[in-house]
């Protein structure tokens, strides 16, 4: 495959002279019309040719308005890195709609360089490629556009290179780097490179770069940024705004019409199997913490079914700081300019940590699809994509709990009514809350979706009958207990 | 002092059931009132009683709209912070405005937990309480307001506790706790946590919360949180809008005019001297690298003085990685409702890392003094405030570095004129260069003002003279190097 960029490529200095001044205008140009424009851009930019793939960054630094380019270089694994799934630091240097983004290794760099030293083997070297392929999915359907460069240098550049710097010139200063040595595995690496290369361009492929001329190879890759860019700009105008609440057929029965809210528990039982769960919980969770197990609480439910009253019954049963609470509301414009899961990675804990999400991404196929905020194609989307970042997460070694507290309607209206008689609890209640109300059936068919396809057996939705808080309140802790025990018994191990 | 919080006060469940909804309601409508004002407010949770601290949080959650909270729990040092200067994760946890944040633990704990344990001097101990003595005074400059709960527990209950949590009982699940552990030393940590309280209450004072009595607790901590609302939300309006340009006197002569501006450097000897000191660089950074040394180099001047081209003369002797390249424009809206240094803070890198800023927080006192977007009591306070956070880089084991690129008028037409002329720049110019231009003078006595306020003998200016575009590439490597060089025979060591 290399061969292809093994062909003595060469550009004068006239013709890269004339290149250069025309290619510039047109990549500011293009930059400036992408910021008008709702896609995010990726350069990746890697390949076995480190000192010449550093020099590519640097001319787009040198052609392009540096001061909308977002740059990132992807070096060995930071702790916090080492603790969080591998596409935690990809999702999180993800541009916003509008820039540009260089990433320098990127994805690619550390498996090849992993599998080179025999640090990974073959099953983790094919996790790798999937779930990069994965992700740049995920960035592609957000309208996300991806240029891929793999700055490829002929072995005998290579150890003309080596025989140079050995004499202490030349650009390449840092021949004995980990992530890019070459020379002395030049064939070694070869095929396992093009392996790599073939099997992450599903989506999108990679440009091979002939890096012997540094004028060729500057300018082919401006090259392909340029039609990178313009391929987003030629893009048919999405519709620009949402198409508005879909119609719904309320499922007959739904999963909620299983769910017995007719159970209760009185008072004094209350007190006595709360305490008892609660001190249940703080073991437990003490001991998931040691095992650096990541615990994730997601709670969903309809408005006063009591999901703050449940999550506070949980926080006091443990350490505030080994929690992280995380309120979920509408997302700020800034938020807006991400692929919807962004502000959710971003809140993905070190291992050993607990999160608990009052609201969650699962606002994506509920208020978000029931009111007409996301289109029909991108809610539908985000089941798969939801599932696909729940696996990552479990695959890491967390829990991932999911709860829907389910009221009747009859039970709402008396909470709202109630809440609105409390002075210090008036605020609970806006005009939303009542329109919300209006589309209950809308929101048992979603509620019904989201169940059946989100529902996975590594990250199941727990149904809880709420229509009394103290037992919902004692099932939810010990459905967590449950949970915890069980996962301590198996002990799983985080795969990074 | 502590006696003063040994008082065994109390309060029945009548009295407190009655507080409890005042104080709920008050304090939800406060926290309301708070937002739509200019200040954020942090609720410092402290003392020497673990599970308190952790139960008064707790109660905020409940007694305050959860959506608008911000909590943070300081515990052990993750390894991005061990690598930063010790405010760093106090600046990026800090609120915007309108947001109340919780810190639990804070600065508070720490060191009183080294001192104790003995991983900390006297001298450290010192340096610690002054350094958040400076992070409140800034943050409350910058209208931030403070409160400090301080959760005491007697001794005699303390061992109390202690007791009952042999037996596998009571709130307090983790007595072995490194950072809070005092029962089996409460005689030695009365003092040293007594000498803390005193020392550092410079600015705000701490409020002594005795926790024998939980319901006592809560409702004092509450009433002292209600209080410091109520007086941020009493204070007189702050001027809304900026008061427009100050009137400025130009000093004569100004420190630009001692600026030898005739200086050249021939097109052959720039490109033998260029490549040299590009070589020369290489090696330093590497070995600064190695000494965990960070390098945080500045870039001002003015418009058309060529700093991105000094930048990427310097970048391209450097390895992509090692580099953040941070262009500074004007605040978004949402870095503005935050303190101005907050979005620096985020952009100190790990210890070992060079970051190169293209314009900088110097903005206050250049752009934000000359076009009145800060107002005169705002800029006059950040020389101190910059000297302060270049003060903590260094100490830290930074190098800060200065550049003032220096052109003149003329000069600058020149440069407009042939821009315009040259389609790929022409994005460069636009009208507001036009408009700075006419602030010549104006631009002239910020920079005077900023170098004498600003050139410490720890992170100096350096004006460069930079009519000549060659001579003053060569001279900002030369003086990075020459800095490099100088450090690295000190070998200074990080403090933390």
């Amino acid at each position: 495959m290399f061969e292809a960029a093994e062909t003595g490529q060469r550009l004068s200095k006239q013709d890269f002279e004339t290149r250069e001044a025309e290619l510039r205008l047109a990549l500011v140009n293009a930059q400036y019309d992408l910021q008008s424009s709702d896609a995010p851009m990726i350069v990746l930019i890697s390949g076995d040719d480190r000192p010449g793939a550093s020099a590519v960054l640097n001319r787009f630094h040198e052609w392009m308005d540096g001061r909308y380019l977002v740059t990132r270089a992807f070096g060995p694994l930071t702790e916090a890195e080492r603790l969080r799934p591998a596409p935690w630091r990809f999702w999180n240097a993800m541009p916003a709609r509008g820039r540009v983004a260089l990433f320098l290794g990127g994805w690619a760099q550390s498996p090849l360089a992993a599998r080179l030293e025999g640090r990974m083997d073959r099953e983790g070297f094919d996790r790798a490629v999937d779930l990069f392929n994965r992700f740049e999915e995920a960035f592609r359907a957000d309208g996300g556009e991806l240029v891929k460069l793999w700055i490829h240098l002929p072995k005998a550049e290579h150890e003309k290179r080596l025989a140079k710097a050995s004499k202490g010139r030349g650009e390449s200063w840092r021949v004995d780097d980990v992530d890019w040595r070459i020379c002395d595995t030049y064939d070694e690496m070869a095929p396992v490179a093009e392996e790599l290369v073939e099997r992450s361009a599903v989506g999108s492929p990679w440009h091979l770069v002939e890096a012997t001329d540094p004028r060729f190879r500057d300018v082919y890759s401006a090259e392909r940024v340029l039609a990178g860019l313009e391929s987003v700009l030629s893009r048919e105008e999405r519709e620009p705004e949402p198409s508005g609440p879909t119609p719904i057929s309320v499922p007959e029965p739904s999963v909620l019409d299983g769910v017995d809210l007719t159970r209760t528990l009185d008072p004094d039982e209350y007190k006595k199997e709360l305490a008892k769960q609660q001190r249940r919980l703080a073991k437990l969770a003490a001991r998931a913490a040691e095992a650096e197990m990541r615990v994730i609480l997601v709670f969903e439910g309809w408005d006063a079914a009591g999901k703050g009253g449940a999550i506070r019954r949980l926080t006091r049963a443990l350490d505030a700081r080994d929690v992280d609470l995380v309120p979920i509301a509408a997302p700020s414009e800034e938020e807006r300019r991400y692929h919807y899961l962004w502000r959710f990675w971003q809140r993905v804990p070190r291992a050993g940590r607990m999160v608990i999400f009052d609201r969650s991404w699962y606002g994506r196929v509920l208020v978000e699809r029931v009111e007409g905020f996301a289109r029909e194609d991108e809610w539908r989307r985000a089941y798969a994509e939801i599932n696909e970042f729940e696996r990552e997460l479990v695959d890491d070694g967390s829990i991932v709990l999911k709860f829907w507290l389910h009221i009747d309607r009859d039970e709402q209206l008396r909470r709202f009514r109630d809440r609105e008689r409390t002075p210090y609890k008036k605020y609970k209640i806006t005009d939303e809350d009542y329109r919300n109300r209006e589309r209950w059936d809308a929101y048992v068919a979603a509620v019904h979706d989201m169940v059946e396809r989100t529902s996975t057996s590594t990250a199941p939705w727990h149904l809880v009958a709420a229509n009394d808080k103290r037992a919902a309140r004692v099932e939810v802790i010990d459905t967590v207990c449950e949970t915890l025990k069980h996962a301590l018994k198996k002990k799983p191990k985080r795969r990074t």
